[in-house]
């Protein structure tokens, strides 16, 4: 037997432009990448790594580790080019009706659509909210992305397939008791009370306890507007971030998206109780919400990420510019480089902000090979000086050339291959012309 | 000879969404586009308009005006990816000496790449401000792009092409008198005085008798941070709008980049002497600028476009970015919607603000024809329910289909028709690798 079929390991990424997205972060050029099966086995100067089953060329290629959305409602891609820009009591009054017409197939569908968006854009994987995420769960097994999939737990009208806070507990812990761990261990499960405002202190005791039972992790809405922290106060005499400690949601791993209106005590909170943030800006911005202290989050020590939230309120689903609008809204202060640490937050931040840092967020040995191939070689992107720079503040998205989860090519040629993108696209329309009627929207 | 003979034109654009971007915005469906020579000469429901020696099938598409990009350094493409965020100042200081390593080559090459990627995304009229705009001008004839092109004019070392300010002078001179109207119309010159700070009072007295003497317009910078005013006030005992007025500046028409910094005094000014603005959120955040006030100026009832500003500050150049935050950074207030309101800034507002808005803006009989068409039927764009809503929250400029500028198809399956694009990104490689070396950016 030759050596190099002795060696051979099933998958190698011959000589990209390594983007290591950590500390000061840097470009390693002329690296090979060894994968063999799920997992990155070695990563080294190319030639040096040995024969492969497959060898992709990624010459003129950034290679990166997968983008991590830490926030999406991934069933409204239906959504998206519905709501203008307006603030988030508006919107969440205007969006309630048509949500309420959601049919099984449309969560499905929905789900599909966003998530071949997702990894099209080299988003390898994302944290979701919903109702049902028990037919989100089809579309990401499907498609082949990672997923952090929390049942979403709101008070008000049973409208649609929303149905009551109890039946969505027990969704909840049927999700949560059966699903973990499925799809390979790509599928990590939770529970997603909307907000305070949204549940009150008596669904959230229960969530909590549901969390604390059965194990999983815990995702939320936290302080997304001014109007809710004032709201809070008024009604409770405490600010989010403190009802929520006291009735339970933070003894275990919590993400807490938006976290825009923030006090010095909200943060040392988060802090001290291990609290993961999602930055939304996109969101917040288009839902007039303003802009997370992102900057004082992370010198408190708070595990931040990055996230979309849904396309009903960001409706390019782009991870990209929300990248871009990291880098470009915060004072980082002390010599950080914006362009570093919003990569960071796009990718080891967000592997952090869940809990996953241990598998994915870097490309390295002993890794899930959850990966991206950036096409350097395009109009917008020439001529590429500082790789990392170039793909902060010009990369859309659609210069992804190829992904690779768990090991698998799931987009190569800009194409993802384990999904008809026409059927998604056709049942997509067809839906939301169901749905929101022609002309029907204000 | 047959009537559909008679009639036959040399352009039929069929059946598409016909985005109308003025007033309170609506998408006319189902709609043909007659265009004879370099002009649309009927648009009417599909079939209505009589025959064509070529069509191009426009379903499943969005037809909308060519967007107007009203702030530009097209050169400076080459610095694409080099900058990370930082203030306006460091940047300036930053970016000389690098300028200074520009050759002639490196201004028409960079030029062409800029060129090249607005018109992919759907620009067809761009507005630039750079030395050596002669150097410019051939890209623009060569690439079918309109453009308003003003020659750069600033005190300080004669570094590189830049020359002294009388070289300056004597160029922007002979642009104006020479070159106005080239291409078939398509280009229209102007002297571009950098601003306050990079002018002196002296210099922006002669430039404005320039262009009282030669009729030509004048594109500057104004206001763009708030030490800029500072320091304006500390030296001249005046704001820089009142400055440039008093040194004969707003005497013809005059296109303000930036006004970030205005109070209301500024903003009654540039309203009574018909200053336009072009506002670059982009840019103005990537450059820790701020946000220009431009709700106010619409109310005031200044002409106000939108910039991506050079790729230096604005990395993408992609000018769907701009549009997306001008319709979410603002309080437009009464009713307004942010989505046709920034729609109507990228298109008709631009063309206004570049006193062109009698031939382009509008897709109208009688006007140029100058127009894009965006494929709906992606990922990123699906269902589409409300066109203009989609176009500004989740178009990013790689949508665009196919490119009209002056009646001629300039961009067809998403390629420009009239530049090699590989030869373009070569030179501009080569030509980035000799000014910024190879790891020599800090």
């Amino acid at each position: 037997m030759s050596r190099a079929a002795e060696s051979a390991h099933d998958l190698l990424i011959r000589d990209g432009s390594l983007v290591v997205v950590t500390g000061a972060g840097h470009v390693l050029e002329h690296q090979d990448i060894a994968i063999d099966g799920s997992r990155i086995i070695a990563v080294g100067p190319t030639g040096s790594v040995g024969g492969a089953r497959r060898v992709i060329d990624a010459r003129g290629h950034a290679v990166l580790p997968g983008l991590v959305n830490c926030h999406s409602h991934a069933p409204m891609s239906l959504f998206r080019g519905t709501a203008d820009a307006m603030p988030l009591q508006a919107w969440l009054a205007w969006v309630a009706p048509y949500g309420g017409r959601y049919d099984e197939e449309d969560v499905y569908w929905g789900a599909l659509l966003a998530v071949c968006q997702m990894l099209r854009a080299g988003v390898t994987t994302f944290a979701d909210m919903y109702f049902r995420q028990d037919l989100v769960l089809p579309a990401v097994e499907r498609a082949g992305i990672r997923a952090f999939l929390a049942e979403a737990v709101m008070g008000g009208r049973a409208i649609g397939l929303r149905g009551t806070p109890d039946q969505q507990m027990r969704r909840a812990e049927e999700l949560a008791r059966t699903h973990n761990g499925r799809a390979d261990g790509r599928i990590t499960t939770g529970v997603a009370p909307h907000s305070v405002y949204g549940c009150g202190e008596g669904l959230l005791r229960e969530v909590a306890q549901l969390a604390r039972d059965t194990g999983c992790r815990v995702h939320t809405h936290v302080s997304e507007t001014r109007r809710e922290v004032d709201e809070c106060v008024a009604t409770y005499g405490r600010r989010p971030p403190r009802v929520m400690a006291d009735c339970g949601l933070f003894d275990g791993p919590t993400l807490a998206a938006h976290a825009v209106h923030l006090d010095e005590g909200d943060i040392a909170l988060m802090a001290e109780r291990d609290v993961a943030v999602s930055h939304n800006p996109a969101s917040n911005l288009k839902l007039r919400s303003g802009v997370a202290p992102v900057p004082a989050l992370r010198r408190a020590g708070v595990r931040v990420g990055l996230g979309t939230d849904g396309a009903g309120s960001n409706d390019s689903l782009d991870l990209w510019r929300d990248c871009f609008l990291a880098a470009v809204l915060h004072e980082w202060g002390d010599g950080t480089s914006p362009a570093s640490t919003a990569l960071e937050l796009a990718t080891a931040g967000g592997a952090a902000a869940l809990h996953l840092d241990d598998r994915i967020g870097a490309v390295a040995p002993g890794m899930k090979a959850d990966l991206g191939l950036v096409d350097l070689e395009r109009l917008n992107l020439v001529p590429a000086t500082d790789v990392a720079r170039t793909l902060v503040f010009a990369t859309r998205g659609d210069e992804v050339a190829v992904v690779i989860v768990d090991g698998r090519v799931v987009v190569e040629g800009h194409r993802v291959l384990t999904v008809d993108e026409s059927e998604v696209m056709e049942q997509c329309r067809r839906r939301a012309r169901r749905i929101f009627g022609k002309g029907a929207i204000a």
